[in-house]
């Protein structure tokens, strides 16, 4: 059975960097970034943290490649700011196609997130909207047994961050 | 109702700043590059002309985003290397949710597309797959009607080509 990993947590937190990794070190794999996927939608797009609709399209495009991927044979991990919610929402969309859904949400100090939001282009920078995700995250009500903080791992270590993914099941989202 | 444009061809000749212009003249607009799909499939993937298999779950990649910016309202723009029974399939797949499909092979001559071939980056060279790809447009039996040749389009003319493209009724695939 194939597993579906979501990485998640709030912006700068280094979702891309554990998700490009860990997608490297699965046999048959797919790597869906949310982000990417959300811009697919150029002219008429809303925020999708302003809008439903735009939210919800996000989610449905992710959930089909999601499918798709599965059907023929592949783990996914899907590397985008994933509520709670919307992890459940997934895995009850999946059923019968896999029960393997690892939900991670990776954290970090605020003063890392915030340097690292200024290093990306302008145009991609988060600013304020980093610390309100902070707070979203953690009103959200996700189990603790979720979050996976790397404020002290450094870089070279993050081969211990992906081994934690792939072989701790707490991480595993459960009904 | 809306419409799924397909721009096709062969590699080189100019679907990605073909499509990136067209999207951008519709109102509310989404834009699938293929090979950004393929290019999801990371560990695991066959060359898409080598596997059929590979060449399939791409399609339904891209068939299923196109449903879920139909049911949302959105024009779509594919950008891939699409052969007619390709199109014909994807229109079969889209009934009942658009019938609106205009399918368009862009076209130049030889010299060109070797020449921007090797404008690209070394490991998105497709060398002597850009011949072979002329030679398979060629006996793929399309229809004179949906080639659009940019040969003597300068590159400030581009806008003529979108326009070329929304309004001339003869790239509209039909049963």
């Amino acid at each position: 059975m194939q597993t579906v990993y979501i990485v998640s947590g709030p912006a700068g937190v280094g979702k891309s960097t554990t998700s490009s990794r860990l997608v490297s070190v699965l046999k048959n794999s797919a790597y869906i970034s949310g982000d990417d996927v959300s811009r697919m939608h150029i002219n008429g797009r809303q925020k999708p943290w302003e809008s439903k609709l735009e939210l919800s399209l996000i989610w449905n495009n992710i959930l089909s490649l999601t499918q798709n991927f599965i059907l023929n044979g592949i783990d996914v991990v899907i590397d985008y700011v994933t509520f709670p919610d919307e992890a459940y929402w997934l895995k009850d969309k999946l059923k019968g196609l896999t029960e393997n859904i690892v939900y991670v949400v990776l954290w970090t100090d605020h003063e890392t997130l915030l340097k690292r939001d200024q290093l990306r282009l302008p145009e991609h920078q988060m600013g304020e909207r980093c610390l309100i995700l902070i707070e979203e995250f953690k009103e959200s009500g996700f189990k603790d047994i979720h979050l996976l903080d790397t404020s002290q791992t450094n870089a070279d270590a993050i081969h211990l961050v992906i081994e934690e993914i792939v072989n701790n099941k707490q991480y595993r989202l459960e009904d």
